[in-house]
Formats: structure tokens, C-alpha cells, sequence
């Protein structure tokens, strides 16, 4: 199968890193989106949202979204939990992570690597993103004093889609020595078998 | 169980379509996300993420999270795909909608039904909106052009989670008569059985 992915991309590390630990081999192809890559006729008749990681399977299957591609890969392994209630607390965290995190944790350490090529409308919104990744850490803060990882008492791909970002969040101005449970749970999800970083690639 | 929701939320009202399809008995507890509602003492201490729509099961067990509510019911009944690509096809519509679709549509709705709330960082963003949202729109567009629904051929919560906010589109300033396809799948939505209207809670 093949990856289109992008290097710095922690959606892509995502993928990267449910595909190590479960030793699966595939074709990485390198599609800079800061660059307009993802915005090629090639790449929109692939994934008319413009966006890595999209996964192309051996039967020619197209599956994007980096978290519906870790659900995919996880299934019949132990990173997807066992029981339906762990299974949709696992999910809970992921669509969390999409909608509560990534947009302003991800987004602010992407514009902070790229200043030049932010617009007038993005840089309007940098004021705010501080506050509202904050947010997100401290929900994370909480799970975890309490848990040692986000489903199902054990690692699973909550685990990997919320460790992508959040271990870089310092390249977003954020200070995780606020966060001693996410420090903590970092070092869990490093000691993990098969663990790679994010810029091995 | 308990569904901790706001009447005029579509990310509520997709629980409350799914249930309804599924005739399963809730008590509803309507929650004022506009007015701050999510964000009392109470409320946190359920959900730290302060956001209906939160189910509460009858063992006392907490799901918040739309699309992972939607897949916790899903599981095991014809809402959800068979096949383990179908599955992941559907999440990647969900996760979809939840990044790249309700912070455009969903959002313009609310600050348009609640323009004295909008806060300047907000006001800077509302000229970006009607892009992004209308590129959710054609990348939903191009789908349902080729495919009657948007996994496994049928009908499925990631149907319910894109129609939601898709179908009140207009409200946000969006024109849905571009887009004939989006129209036609709308209609074969509300033909399912035990359809039920956004405003009737």
C-alpha cells in the first residue's frame, strides 16, 4: 500500500507510527502540503479534501483522514479496545483530538514553522489559539491524573492520534512542564515496543 | 440513560436522529451552550470539554462526542457498515465533517442565529467561512454525484453525522441549490424510516 504523508505532519506521524508497531510494510510518497502539493489535479482526483495522510490500498481503495486510517489498521489488534464502550471512548478522544486540539495545538506550531505564509484572516486567530490549546491540554491534564492512558486502561490509537501533536506542542509555545500527568503519559507512549519519532520518516 | 443536549445543536439532534431510528428510550436534558450552560461547575465535572451533545448511560458511564456517541449506538445494528473498509470510510466521512465541514457550517449558523455573541477574534474569521464551507460542500458534492450515500451503499451514521448541519446550511448563509446531489441525498435521508425533524426535541 502506499502513504502520501508529509514529514512534519504529526497527522501523518500518526499513521507512521500504528504502521511501525504493527510492522507493516508500505510505499511513503512525500506531498508537501505547505507547498501546494495536496492542491495538484493528480492529488484532488485521489482526495478531493487536499490532504495528507491519505492512504491508498492495495486494491486501489482510497482511505484519508489519519484518524480513520489508525481505526482501520488498529482493528483485530490490541490497539483498538476490545469492549464497545472502550472502543467509542477511544473514538471519543480522536474526534476530540480533530476538533478540540489539532486546530489549535497543530495549527499554531505549523504557522510558528511557517510564518511567511500566513494570511491576514489566520494571523487575526493567533491571539486566541494559545487559550484554546490550553483548554485541550488541560482536558488531557485531567484524563490523566485519573487514567493512565485515554481507553480501555491500556496504549491504543487515542493514545497515538493525541501523542502526535502534543508531544510537539512546545514548537507551538506551549509549556508541558504545566502538565506533569501528560508528561508522565508521554514517557509511557515512548517506552511502547515499536515506538519510532516523529521525524524518523 | 441521559442525553445532556441543546435544541438547536446539530451535533444534539444527530443523537437524537440515531435514537429515533433505533426507537431507544432517553431523557432529555436540555443545556444552553450559548448561554454558558456547559460551563458550570456541575457540568465540567462530567465533561471537562464544557459541549453537548454528552450521554450519560444508565451505569453512569459519560460519552461525549457526537460522531463517537453515534458510533457507541451504531454498533451492531444496520447504522453502521459490515465490512471493516465500509467502517473505516464511515469515520473518515465523520471525522471529516468534524474538521473540515461543522467549524464552517455549523459555526456561521450559530453566530448568524447569535450575532450579539460573537467576539472580535471571531468577527475576524467570518469572511473566511463561506469558502471553507462551500469547499466541504463540493468535496460532499463529488461524492454523492458517484455514490447514493457516503459508505457501505446505504444509509449510516456517517449520513447522519453530514446531515445534520448539511441540510440547515442555509440558515449559515450557504445556497444548497448549487449543489443538486447534495439535494437529492438530503431527500433520501428524510424518506428513511423514523426520520425526525431538527426541531422537534
Amino acid at each position: 500500500m502506499k502513504l502520501y504523508d508529509y514529514a512534519p505532519s504529526g497527522n501523518g506521524y500518526k499513521v507512521r507510527l500504528l504502521l511501525a508497531h504493527l510492522g507493516l510494510p508500505y510505499e511513503r510518497i512525500e506531498v508537501d502540503s505547505n507547498a501546494g502539493e495536496t492542491r495538484t489535479p493528480a492529488f484532488l482526483e485521489m482526495n478531493a479534501n487536499a490532504k495528507i495522510p491519505t492512504v491508498v490500498l492495495d486494491d486501489g481503495t482510497v482511505l484519508p483522514e489519519s484518524n480513520a486510517i489508525l481505526y482501520y489498521f488498529a482493528e483485530g489488534t490490541p490497539y483498538l479496545p476490545d469492549k464497545r464502550i472502550d472502543r467509542a471512548q477511544a473514538l471519543r478522544w480522536m474526534f476530540f483530538e480533530q476538533y478540540s486540539h489539532e486546530p489549535y495545538i497543530a495549527v499554531l506550531r505549523n504557522w510558528l514553522h511557517h510564518p511567511d505564509s500566513i494570511t491576514p484572516e489566520q494571523q487575526a486567530r493567533v491571539p486566541d489559539l494559545p487559550r484554546r490549546g490550553a483548554h485541550a491540554l488541560e482536558v488531557m491534564e485531567r484524563q490523566l491524573a485519573a487514567e493512565p492512558y485515554f481507553a480501555a486502561g491500556r496504549y491504543t490509537i487515542a493514545d497515538i492520534a493525541l501523542y502526535a501533536y502534543t508531544h510537539v506542542a512546545g514548537e507551538g509555545g506551549f509549556d508541558l512542564k504545566k502538565y506533569p500527568a501528560i508528561l508522565a503519559w508521554i514517557g509511557r507512549v515512548e517506552a511502547q515496543p515499536g515506538h519510532v519519532p516523529l521525524d524518523r520518516v
